[in-house]
């Protein structure tokens, strides 16, 4: 069968050509014009079987569905007001479950202060919380933007998700506080709106990483039609010695994982030092990880003395 | 566990008040406000298993889930402008069965000249086709706006889709006439969108039919605190018929079902001349089937001489 992308790329080439002030598939969020301004809207589904690992609770899932959301306005600099939900609940779920999404729903609601207009309930085989989000912005960062040149960033570091997954299913092992900041940031994953805020100006393009951070580089590169050479991984700290000590690649760990809510983008060099300030008054950081360079969509990265390709790795549904 | 009326009014309940201009749950669809105009949006999920009878295609389901939505809007005399498509897609599926949807989409996207905007593919354990419905109104018709000795008006007949279900589930037979009508309106339901933005200058409450005639009826009667008489049932030509042979009540069949999507409202008595034509000019028709009343709440039916009470019944998912 046909993967996520290859769907997709199908929905894309059969879509009729949108008319200006729209903005279609091909993004983090999709555009409708209004008479003044635009309104940006996402809708991320999340599926119990794929999306919530054995441990996480309801609660926490539905805010994840929200979280998932907001990640992606936070990769466009937009900040969102309001979101609905479309629910699939499984038949023989307890009161006391529904009631677990509710505040898991409102958990997020409250996070980051948008407003639940409602959704829609349904039954289904599995746990669906589809959320729908909506905001309004003149212009977005887009992922179409970078040229040669510039820096490659990310707003934090990668590596705890994954790690948290293995902690969870059993397959590794770590101390205390590792796993305690691993399993967070699978359980509450929180995105820094703020900083995406923050960073807006200063992106040329940027996207969200939750397919993963090698998967992202492939993306962008393609989107704005340049090379990408990774200079630098951006591992966690902690991250090494989880993998160390657990017989795994940490670099690996890094670049193929995923659920990662961080943003990864360019800047422009001379904006560096603006937008490294920005991030850190909200609250983030800006981590430079590589450079932009002329060769259309070739990703590669440097290892000691040499730069080979990096591959295209991480999360794709379907594949 | 409790059904989705309990899950929806859990979620109004502890919905924080919104502010000015925004409209949450409890009517078809919500509004956003934005610096001018409102943007209305409509999420509704289909699901595989309760949604698309055996016999229908994955093309026919994936119309029917824009289709959806398109009746909600209709409801509010609004033409919507645009959707995204949230996909959870059977492991398995082949490519043949992912192109089938698509061209589902772009049938709906054709039909009500709607821009598909993209969306998010997923993996589920049953077909999910959760569609987002996007457009602006500064105004919409209201479940609440209905007063006491307004005529109560259907957009059409009844009886049709749930008739068309039994013949699916081999469960009763029919004229090829009869079968073709009632089948089409399960496969292929058409909501008539410039009936009802035709008549929303008239309506002065109104909702969708899809949960069924008699549950919509109460709906209305609740949340505009008026009481309804039912003084003429919409039975569509050949329910009878159909009922007769196959020892079915055609009542129930019509005021039981669901799948519908009629617009149910109510319009002064003093505009439903002029409600009915511009309701012919755009293709359809308004069938006055009763009158409000002081009675806030009930909902009655004329049977012979007697007045009793009408039944709340219908489709409620997971009830």
């Amino acid at each position: 069968m046909p993967d996520e992308d290859a769907i997709i790329r199908r929905m894309t080439s059969s879509s009729a050509r949108l008319p200006g002030g729209y903005l279609g598939p091909g993004d983090d969020v999709a555009l409708v014009p209004t008479s003044r301004g635009r309104v940006v809207v996402k809708v991320d589904m999340l599926v119990g079987k794929t999306d919530v690992p054995r441990g996480m609770t309801m609660r926490q899932a539905a805010r994840k569905a929200v979280a998932m959301c907001v990640s992606d306005f936070a990769s466009k600099g937009v900040r969102p007001d309001s979101f609905l939900v479309s629910l699939g609940i499984p038949r023989g779920s307890t009161a006391r479950q529904v009631e677990e999404v509710a505040l898991g729903l409102y958990d997020a609601a409250s996070r980051w202060k948008l407003k639940l207009l409602g959704g829609d309930t349904n039954e289904a085989g599995d746990l669906i919380v589809d959320c729908v989000m909506l905001g309004s912005a003149d212009r977005i960062v887009r992922r179409s933007g970078a040229r040669p040149g510039e820096a490659v960033v990310t707003s934090g570091f990668f590596g705890y998700p994954p790690s948290g997954l293995k902690i969870m299913l059993g397959s590794a092992v770590a101390s205390q506080t590792f796993k305690r900041r691993a399993l967070r940031s699978v359980v509450l994953p929180t995105p820094n709106l703020e900083v995406g805020v923050a960073l807006k100006p200063f992106l040329t393009s940027a996207m969200d990483s939750s397919d993963g951070l090698s998967k992202c580089l492939h993306t962008l590169a393609e989107c704005s039609e340049v090379g990408i050479l990774v200079e630098r991984i951006p591992i966690g700290p902690g991250v090494s010695g989880f993998a160390k000590a657990n017989g795994l690649d940490a670099d690996e760990l890094v670049l193929a994982g995923g659920e990662e809510y961080e943003i990864v983008g360019t800047v422009k060099v001379s904006s560096i030092q603006a937008a490294r300030e920005a991030a850190r008054n909200a609250g983030g950081n800006l981590i430079v990880i590589g450079e932009t360079n002329e060769l259309a969509g070739s990703v590669r990265i440097r290892r000691g003395k040499r730069i080979v390709p990096l591959a295209r790795r991480g999360w794709t549904h379907l594949a």
